[in-house]
């Protein structure tokens, strides 16, 4: 892999999502080598990834190149990589672009979309856990329309403007407030041949109540939200299978449509080698010490949606948000220097818990915080000064607000393209797309 | 194709660019059906596809929605659909989504890479014409850098590092302008453990200066400026091949690279079905009369890229750029509108040169007026106020805009993402790749 053996220790970071950055930008100026592999060369700010789904931001918007985080740094070193073995008794990843030792190893890998076993569901549904992910749902989306006006079977139109959301969550409300808005400001204009008011929105939530993470006040207010929108909620409703074309339920009620968005759990992204029947809870998350320390590994480490830390306010582990990667990227990098350093006074991780939100449309987000839960529009004003704020880098905020103003007072969402055409039928391996 | 058969004729357009577009807006509000035809659901801005391929502008931001631009109007339709034939007898079109009947045919199809029959270059060359293939440019650039990590081999090395573009015309002398700038300005910040010095950049001209179709005070300029910047210029000569690896040429110049860029020569981009061989000219195009009429077809005309009128002024037709095909569109439209009318006072063709200009870096670029050249800052600020105005719709200028600033000011190119990898290999048969 080419990275210079040098006396300092190495501490190699796999992922650079908001755990792994936060811990590089601690180590990054200290007497120790980082080393970042990460599949992509960016960093995805993955809770916009629904905007660029929907047209409403480009993708170069909400990814920020690595290297320029951190490549100001001089111990800093960084490669595409996909990391496929750990090998703890060697100490040795094997990856694939070669081989690499460590002696720390940090898994920051995040999480990946989680079908439960069902094989058809995979093949079928779209997600959107990665740019290119993000971006194929905006094809199918602009394509179905396109679609929509070359039958005159309304069944065939129907389901072609269907969209069904599993999953009640932050992406899912996210998404189908969206969806609304464009169903409302924008098809009407775009398809004037069509009438996209067949067009539906269906939310399936598993759970009695959506956002069922955040306070029940924040979900009567969106579910509230949602309905006046226009987007239909199913409640206690399990998605049993989906064969592109009909998605069944538990229950009697099926959806006939085109576009099944698969938000309805994720796991995480494990990588082969680790004793994991000994460190695996459920969902796939490696259980951690309270210094994030792997079980039964010493030179270890996991932080973010892939660390499993269980505790008496937690006992399930915590929530898999940034706000968690990040604290844990942070206390790890304290504590590995005070490691290097040979001293035992480490810090537990404390999850200082700022609060959640989720917005649902223009002026309507839902914010839950420690000792305040409010809703609506000065809510939507927080959600997008925090989102802007937690944006990497200067640029990408200046073009982010500059097209929340414009979609704003426009009614638009003007990234409404199909730079990549999305073929269905290949998704199952790895996701094929034919670009024209 | 499911547009309704009305009583007002109908006229087809087939291609959304800027000959396209302009027509179409003449048309949009009078008592005539148009029905446009484009492969893409947008338009795409070309004169700034460089700057996509190395990463100072986001790809949406050049690209705009055809619905947007032409919905608002209540006789316009536009489909995606690739045309594959013509039937001139029965005033008949097939596509890939059925046929259509038209009363007028207007062809705005523009232009393609014309790579003169050599198919081993065209397997390995890569091109920008189109968004997806600035971005596959994008990709490869960057992925060449990481892959140039990995290697020991000073030779591997260079040849990933080198760049050899073909084509001394505003697209090879600005994408070598920016390429330069980004050897100085990131590169050795993004991979301070590579010797990025080594990297080449050269521009292969058959002719006997850069920018051949401008004046010669504009080329002389641009090749000083170009020189400065540390870019090869290797003029008089041809390339004759290139396996992927070594490009050959006419003189016992060879190049070893890994990114070639074929930027030597465009192409009508015809559709079967015309008489050709009785309305084709050297380079695809299909002459027209000064009405802009297809040789031997009263319904047929042809505009852009695509046409050629030859006239005293113009032997081999006007050049294939912007600003003559937006001013053939408008002046079809006009004649259109008459000879829809039975009247006979038809206005000819006659273009009016409003100058040429092409930039090389920051405050650096040449500007041809009729009447005036000039060279530098100046010119620079001149090329960036045209083009920024001549992109479609405010959110595209705002957001251009935003990284212009940026990039002047950071001499930064914050879009250096791979977004989705491109595979050389798969290049051959409709450019395929595979998104992570």
């Amino acid at each position: 892999m080419n990275i210079p053996q040098i006396t300092i220790p190495r501490v190699v970071i796999i992922g650079g999502g908001f755990a792994g950055i936060q811990l590089a930008k601690k180590l990054a100026k200290q007497e120790v080598q980082v080393v970042m592999l990460d599949k992509h060369n960016y960093h995805t700010f993955q809770p916009l990834l629904y905007q660029v789904s929907t047209g409403g931001l480009e993708p170069d918007s909400i990814a920020y190149p690595i290297r320029k985080i951190l490549s100001r740094f001089p111990n800093f070193y960084f490669r595409l990589a996909n990391v496929t073995r750990i090998d703890p008794e060697a100490k040795k990843l094997e990856t694939n672009i070669g081989p690499l030792k460590y002696d720390y190893l940090v898994l920051a890998t995040g999480s990946k979309t989680n079908f439960f076993g069902n094989k058809e569901i995979e093949l079928n549904s779209m997600i959107m856990k990665t740019v290119p992910e993000a971006l194929n749902l905006r094809s199918l989306i602009l394509q179905n329309f396109e679609k929509a006006l070359l039958t005159d079977s309304l069944d065939e139109q129907d389901a072609l403007m269907n969209f069904v959301i599993v999953g009640g969550g932050p992406t899912g409300v996210e998404l189908a407030g969206a969806l609304a808005e464009i169903k409302k400001g924008i098809l009407p204009k775009d398809y004037p041949d069509l009438d996209t008011r067949r067009a539906q929105i269906n939310i399936v939530q598993s759970s009695d109540r959506v956002l069922d993470g955040m306070s029940e006040v924040a979900s009567r207010k969106a579910e509230e939200f949602l309905e006046k929108m226009g987007v239909n909620i199913w409640k206690d409703t399990l998605v049993t299978g989906y064969d592109g074309d009909i998605v069944s339920t538990n229950s009697e009620l099926t959806f006939r449509t085109a576009t099944m968005i698969w938000a309805a759990g994720v796991e995480g992204a494990l990588i082969d080698g680790l004793k994991t029947s000994e460190c695996l809870l459920p969902g796939n998350r490696l259980k951690v010490n309270e210094f994030l320390q792997v079980s039964h590994y010493k030179n270890i480490f996991a932080i973010g949606d892939i660390a499993c830390m269980t505790s008496e306010d937690y006992p399930r582990g915590h929530p898999m948000v940034a706000q968690v990667a990040m604290q844990q990227g942070r206390n790890l990098g304290d504590n590995l220097l005070k490691i290097l350093e040979n001293k035992t006074d480490l810090k537990p991780f404390v999850y200082k818990d700022k609060g959640t939100m989720a917005t649902i449309g223009r002026n309507k987000a839902v914010v839950d915080l420690p000792s305040w839960k409010f809703q609506g529009f000065f809510a939507w004003f927080v959600w997008m000064f925090v989102h802007l704020l937690s944006l990497i880098g200067f640029r990408n905020r200046a073009i982010v607000f500059v097209n929340w103003v414009y979609n704003y007072i426009r009614f638009d969402r003007a990234a409404r393209l199909i730079i990549r055409p999305y073929k269905k039928e290949t998704r199952s391996k790895d996701v094929k797309v034919v670009a024209k």
